[in-house]
């Protein structure tokens, strides 16, 4: 006798909410019970983040949820989860109405996710002649944190001159095709997309899950044009936590933007009103940058050189010519010339600044005896023309530190604002 | 005035464990006091392991030690760590002696690694127009359970039918060369390697900073192969916590050798004295395959079908024909004919098990479409001719799964037996 399509116990429905036993609100709870840093958190200006602890430092492996809707979208000034799992997608659709109901999809299922639970009723079908509405392999996760960030690029607009999903009028000026920059070594097939999701979280598991869904959900719609892993942030938007370390071995970030400080995310990050397109105020605009490291031989060079190149020292991340503390003030002029601190500061670019949301990766190995690692460069800006074009630009001229780097893979997109109760990702743009 | 060299503080030694501000077993005992699941372990029978509440469940982000030394290498009966980065060396030298330092300065980083120490004195050396001993990314990390395992391939004692390093008389007879299996796509990249090692952790950051920092030390003496990220374990030695779940959306390795039952791992994985060579004696045999998996197709396949090709359901993970829980007994005769479950359990199989330790990975995508994702299967046996060759020629010829399963990678490797205080990875063997 084979059974193969009864259940043990007749019934269907599993989802990760029950599997795990307690509801998003009540893992959030638990986690911090035992001194975790749990949030339910969404928007940088949500209550339940001062209630909850924000910028906690004990932040590994926390289980509590990131609320999916709200002005903004979850996963950019997000205190930054430990992984990421970013795709990039193409079009294979020239049907509006499927790529709105695409989006209707994903939203459902991405508020699912972030909440801890299987996409659909269930993770298991009652009628087993169905495939499960979900893949399954998160079943008994908690949320993770998990947030999932969509984002628009040039050919979502326009594709090879054509205005395929009649959106053309709709696109903000500031979405630019990135200039080459000099010492690109673009791999087409890693580089732009018509729609990019960046899922985050503190357990991989949960963001590859997520991002998984949604390519199975966008078969026939869309399909994969690239993926990231990215096993460990370098960047965090929360000032109170330890600064993580880029594969230079080096503090990345010090002086990142704080995911609380509304007035910086007014000014830097988020598109006001008057910036237009009026689709997309309250949203971002997304730069990737895929960065291979030449770490072998950035290892073989003495720590002076490398911490003139970067223009902090290694431990603690003071700047050269400061004070002896990481958060010291950084002097432009006492730093070495041409140092990366020199380049990229505040002070060095009329004020500008970039919410920077970067992960390390390892890819393998580059066929030449070496790991093929780097930086997942990732930033939210209010407008790439006047934030990351000119930075990238002198930097790739003068950086010291341009030797050790090498640009594989970039894109731009624009990030519409969040999702409101019963709406969907995209909403503004595509009702404009 | 640049300030290139000196220091702020004047010192140069900046450990992990300093930064951390606690030694290793203090670090346990407080995750343990935090209600953790820390464990100083090492070998399967260390008392610490009973101590410090091994079995726990609660193991995701685990801050705690496995002992480096001891009669059998850690990372094979130790508890699953969450991630892993595995890399694969061949030889850049004939030179046997410059082998040996370099398994003595591997040996003496792994020991420091593995206590959650920076390589060499200190991270960031006094004399700063020296190269850093450590490269720095985990600075301030605490060891996560990293292990670190070693094993030597058929090159590493015969290449190209020379005896390189005199060491050709020494090869296991069970060190074959695997046969091409049905439905076997090789790419010859990802196979094979004169040297493995395996570094699992629950801080992927940990897992790649080991490997980067032996990469680095073996400058001239080894090159990479490749290299494998292994994102999520599906497989555990501690049949008390959840048992983790495939790409698949199954559970994994119900039936896995538990990590502390020694006469199993008497029976399956340790070599013997009886077994021979001397040198290998406490050791045992690590086979990895890499193994893509044509999620798109599973995904799209229903409920039923998924479940007759495992054998098992996919909500609770009971076996098909067997009572409703995951851990009620198989009754292989009832399994549907071809079902994974049935071609591999024990009873199949002349009782024949292998201690499983493998982890899902997903490398980009693969330039159709898709997600460049499966499972990177590793197993630890007594004698893989025996064990896995014949088990693995069943399933490509019979298993149902196989039409979603093409294995790109493969390697086996002899692993020699723990190292004892004073001592070095290999040292049987190189002094046999």
């Amino acid at each position: 006798m084979r059974r193969l399509f009864s259940r043990p116990d007749g019934a269907g429905a599993v989802s990760r909410r029950g599997l795990f036993g307690l509801g998003a609100v009540s893992v959030a709870g638990a986690a911090v019970a035992a001194g975790g840093a749990a949030r339910a958190e969404g928007t940088p200006d949500s209550a339940g983040q001062a209630a909850l602890g924000f910028g906690n430092t004990a932040a590994r492996a926390d289980t509590g949820t990131v609320t999916f809707t709200g002005p903004h979208q979850a996963g950019i000034a997000t205190a930054v989860q430990d992984r990421m799992h970013t795709a990039a997608f193409d079009l294979t659709t020239t049907d509006r109405a499927a790529v709105v109901q695409l989006l209707k999809d994903w939203t459902a299922a991405a508020a699912r996710m972030t909440a801890g639970r299987s996409v659909g009723d269930g993770a298991i079908p009652i009628v087993s002649a169905a495939a499960p509405d979900d893949t399954g392999e998160a079943i008994g996760l908690p949320a993770s944190r998990l947030t999932l960030t969509i984002g628009f690029g040039p050919g979502f607009f326009e594709k090879d001159g054509a205005d395929v999903l009649g959106l053309r009028s709709q696109r903000p000026a500031a979405l630019i095709e990135l200039p080459k920059f000099a010492g690109d070594s673009l791999d087409p097939a890693r580089c732009d997309g018509d729609v990019v999701v960046q899922a985050c979280a503190d357990d991989p598991q949960v963001a590859v899950h997520a991002i998984r869904n949604l390519v199975r959900l966008g078969f026939g719609t869309v399909a994969v044009r690239w993926s990231q892993l990215g096993f460990g942030k370098t960047s965090s938007t929360t000032p109170s936590e330890q600064t993580p370390r880029n594969l230079f071995g080096f503090k990345d970030g010090t002086r990142n933007i704080d995911g609380t400080d509304d007035p910086a995310l007014a000014q830097h990050v988020w598109v006001s009103p008057d910036d237009g397109p009026p689709w997309l105020a309250g949203g971002t605009y997304l730069v990737a940058r895929r960065i291979a490291m030449r770490i072998e031989t950035w290892d073989r060079s003495p720590l002076s050189e490398q911490e003139m190149f970067i223009g902090r020292t290694k431990g603690e991340g003071a700047p050269l010519g400061g004070g002896p503390a990481e958060h010291d003030p950084v002097d432009v002029a006492r730093l070495p010339e041409g140092s990366h601190v020199s380049l990229v500061h505040p002070d060095a670019n009329g004020g500008v600044r970039m919410l920077r949301r970067g992960y390390s990766f390892v890819d393998g190995s580059d066929g030449l005896g070496r790991l093929d690692a780097g930086l997942f460069f990732v930033a939210f800006v209010r407008d790439a023309r006047t934030q990351y074009v000119p930075m990238q630009s002198k930097i790739a001229r003068n950086d010291l530190l341009s030797e050790y780097l090498v640009h594989t893979g970039s894109g731009l997109w624009a990030v519409p604002p969040g999702v409101a109760e019963g709406g969907y990702w995209g909403q503004s743009l595509l009702e404009a």
